[in-house]
Order: structure tokens, then sequence, then C-alpha cells
């Protein structure tokens, strides 16, 4: 019992069920879910769990001696820093979906993190299930990372895949995105890039060894994008380092049926990896989603805590 | 000093020779090369070390106390087999790039490994420096994988591209592979599918958690298959667990120009591995070659002495 590992969940949306789903579903025996804490109780929950474990005070968990990891999955920055930064005060390992925060805070929390001898490990928060981080972390170590470009937005992907595919116009294929669920009510961050600028800066401190400020990747959204039929565009996210300074950009590119990026459609993400030695690798995937993302935060969990 | 882990590297073939290159690159202060068995001590070498480490007898480092970790190169299931036993029971660490080996022994070698307490890496062995062994185990452990799908085979795959796209004649495509090195004097066992019958033995077994033998693999070759122009073949590995069978085959697929599949060409390599919950993974990099095979390679050296 001594080795079981207490665990607090924050956010209950659909990454949150889904972690939480998966969790129970794996049967671990040193995961003990203790609290899940959501802004508001009374609402309905599609799954099942001890209600006596829901609470909406952020405070409490971070101060029980008996929680050893903290799942972060409410987004945003702020108060999320907050919940983040007491939990690795606290020595409690964090797992995190959070681009938005990492790529923001990234360089602090990973300071605090290594000053309290705890992991921050957050897979989940580029490319869903793709382990990318995993990869640039834990192989091609010999390997000098020269390159990284990718498709880091699946809802610009599927708006530029319908666009492209189906002959529909941007308001349409925006549209269908949120039917599906892949696009927000205010999708402003994946239509201006913002979202794959985030997702780049943190595959880029795991190539290069550094954070980039998000601020100062070159950016243009896809807003002004029209193509034609049968042409191809893709919002590309790319890392290039070419005689010791580097470069990141986001933006739309028009591509030839022959690069192997161009057949990355809909909601899927893709990412190469460029090394010295290793050559080029992809990695294609679905970038987003409850299942995916849940699938990623719970392998964080199990990579953490051992 | 007492951290440092010697080496003993067995082979000097392409292969070993970049995983020499690359280590000695890295400049990992944990590793120091202590012994190189080669079979002609007299053959000129490319690559620059103190000749002082070479040794024709493969007996001697395996009784070096300082060697801590033994890198398998040589190929082939004999000697290679004896080699990797003896220094496993030596409790010194193996990695090796040997798939005819490990698709082999590859039970035996596990429990000798757990039994002695040291590790047995073999990620070089399927897909080059494409880190599938390692996502099978150090990711995606809150699915069930349902199926693994790949190009497993380099060699067949750039017969088949230069038959499809260029017209060659089977003759014509394999003398090219040969003359670019991505074939063997003797092709047979790229041809017929055993090689990539004995990549997809070694994935099924981290997918699935259990060793098939090779023979109980469904496999046709690639000798009659004659693509018309356009026409896209692949030889495609397979393994699928349907109602808790598995079920493993190997044999050439006419794909149609939709299936992503159908657009990896040449020597490149490609493994979907599809979970419950991550969905679709695609993996695409080039299978072979001495520099991709080298860095795998290296990454299991670093890996087992962590």
């Amino acid at each position: 019992m001594s080795n079981t590992v207490g665990v607090a969940v924050y956010g209950l949306g659909t990454v949150g069920s889904a972690a939480v789903e998966i969790m129970q579903a794996a049967g671990n025996g040193r995961l003990r879910l203790r609290h899940v804490v959501v802004r508001d109780k009374a609402r309905k929950r599609a799954i099942d769990f001890d209600p006596a474990l829901l609470t909406d005070d952020w405070c409490q968990p971070l101060h029980d001696p008996k929680v050893g990891l903290v799942v972060e999955l409410m987004g945003g920055v702020d108060p999320a820093s907050r919940v983040v930064r007491r939990a690795l005060e606290s020595g409690k390992h964090v797992v995190t979906a959070n681009k938005a925060l990492i790529a923001t805070h990234g360089a602090s929390l990973e300071a605090l993190a290594d000053a309290y001898g705890v992991a921050l490990r957050y897979e989940a928060a580029v490319g869903g299930a793709i382990p990318l981080i995993h990869t640039l972390r834990g192989t091609l170590k010999g390997n000098r990372i020269t390159r990284i470009r990718g498709i880091l937005n699946g809802t610009t992907n599927f708006i530029l895949t319908r666009m492209s595919t189906d002959g529909m116009s941007f308001d349409e294929a925006l549209r269908e995105a949120q039917r599906r669920g892949f696009a927000e009510a205010d999708p402003s961050a994946d239509i201006s890039g913002l979202d794959a600028a985030q997702k780049l800066v943190i595959l880029a401190r795991h190539a290069f060894g550094y954070w980039v400020p998000v601020e100062c990747v070159e950016r243009t959204g896809i807003e002004d994008v029209r193509p034609e039929q049968g042409e191809v565009f893709k919002l590309i996210a790319e890392a290039v380092l070419t005689d010791g300074s580097l470069r990141l950009r986001v933006g739309p590119q028009r591509l030839a049926s022959t690069d192997p990026m161009a057949h990355v459609n809909d909601e899927n993400n893709a990412v190469l990896i460029e090394g010295d030695f290793a050559g080029s690798l992809t990695f294609i995937g679905r970038g987003a989603g409850a299942l995916p993302t849940g699938s990623a935060v719970y392998d964080d969990i199990v990579a953490a805590i051992c």
C-alpha cells in the first residue's frame, strides 16, 4: 500500500474524462484516484467514479500528503500555472496536456521540477498520442537534430482538407469542424497559427535544447488561404537549425503531391524529425481527440511514477 | 571512473563501423570502447580507433570484467547466439541489431537477461532508427494494441518501387538495389519475405506479449509480382488480433493510392500501430542503412546503461 500513488485530476472536460476512464480501465494497482477538481460540482458527468472524490476547491488536493501526482487538464494559462507551480513545490509529480501553459512557462516549470526532484511531463500537449517528446527525449541521443517540420494543428488541417477536396468555403469548413468537435467556439488560436506555434516551441525545446518565446515564432494564419480544387495547402510548423541559428515559423504552404505531408488529411497531425544519423523520421496520427490525448496522459502518469 | 562502462563491439561491417563512429562522435563519458571483435584483424578499416582494441578472439572480451556491455553486430544466428548467451550469463548488457537471432531465440534470451538482471535491447533489428520497440515498450501503456501493419523490408520496397515507377524488370530492379547497397549478394531472405517475417515476429512480441515462431507466419515473397506501370504493390507485414487470436502474415498487396502506405517508396519502411485509445499511429523512416541503424544501436547502448 505504501507504494500506491495518489492522483488528483484537475479538469473533467473531454480529455479529463477520457484520462480518468483509461486510468480506471488500465487498473494499475499503483495508482489511486483521490481527487477530481472541477468548476461545477453539480454538473452531470458522463463517467463513473466515486462522487465523493469531486471537489471545486483547487487548493485542498495540493495539501493532501497522499497525493503524489497532479494531472492538470484545465487548459489555459491561469489558474493552471498556479496549480502546477504549487504542485511541483509540494513535491508532487505533474502531468499536463496544456500547451499554452508549457509554451509560456515551460522553462521556469522545468526548473521548479528539477529543484524539487519531481517529474513534469506533457507528451499530450503536442500531437495527441504520437510519442514525439518521448522520442526526442528518449531516443535519437547520438543525433544532432537539424530540422522539425509538421502539421501540428488538427482543426486547420481539417478545414484546409475540406476546402481542397470538397470545395467548401472557409466558413463552411470551419462550421463543419465545429460541428464535429474539432474546432472550439472561438477558433482564433487555431486559425491564427498560435496553437501550432505553441506546440512548435515545445518540440523545439526537446529537439534543440532551449525555449524559444512563442512571440519569436514567425507566424501566419490560414485566414486568407483559398485553395483551388485539387491544390493542397497545409499549415506547416517548422524549426530549422542553420549555422547554429534556430528559426521557428508557422504558416500555410502549398505542397506538391509528392510531399508525404500532402497526404496527411483531416484532423491528422504529422511531424518529421531530421537527425544527422537517423535521417528523416515521420510520425503520423490523430493530433487531438479525447481518447488519443487521454492515452498520452496515461502514459505520462505511468512514466512519472516509475 | 568506477561509473564507466566498458564496451565490446562484435562485428565491424557497415553497421558496426557506424556504431563505433557515432559512439566516438557522441563522446559519452560513461562509455569506454575496450574491444572490437572481427574475423580478420589484417583487413583495412575505414574508421579511426586504437588498433590495440582489435581482436579476432571472441571469447576473451566476454571474460573481461571491465566489459559491462556487449554490442553484437555480426549478424546470423551462429555464432552470434553463443556470444549473446555467454554475455548475458556473464552479467553483461547486450545490444544487438540481429533480427534473425532475436526472432529465433528472443524468448530464451529474454529469460536469460531477466535471470541475470541485465538489459537485452534490439531496437535496431526492426526499422532502422524508427523507434518502434521503444514506442511499443515505453508508450501506449494504457492501450490494447489491435493491429500492426507495415513495410518492414527496404530491399523489396526499393525493387517494387522501381518496377512500378520506372518500369524496370524484377532483375533490373534487383541489380540496381544491389548496386546501391540495399540488397545483398544473396537476396533470398528479403525477396522471400523471411526478413520481414522475422521483424514482424519481434514487433508482435512487444505489441501482443508473446513470441510467435517465424515458421508460423504465413508468408509469400515478391518473386511473382509484376506490377503494371502505375500499379502500387508493397510487401505488407501484418499482425492482427481478432477475437483473442493473433494472425501474422507477410505478402505482396496491391494498394490504392489513397492508402498512406502507397506513398512510402524506395528503401523506406513504414509501420502503423493501432491502439484502442491512441488510434492509428504511423511511423515512417529509413529502415536500414549504416547510420540510421548505428543511431538506433547507440540509443540502445545509452538506454541499457541508464
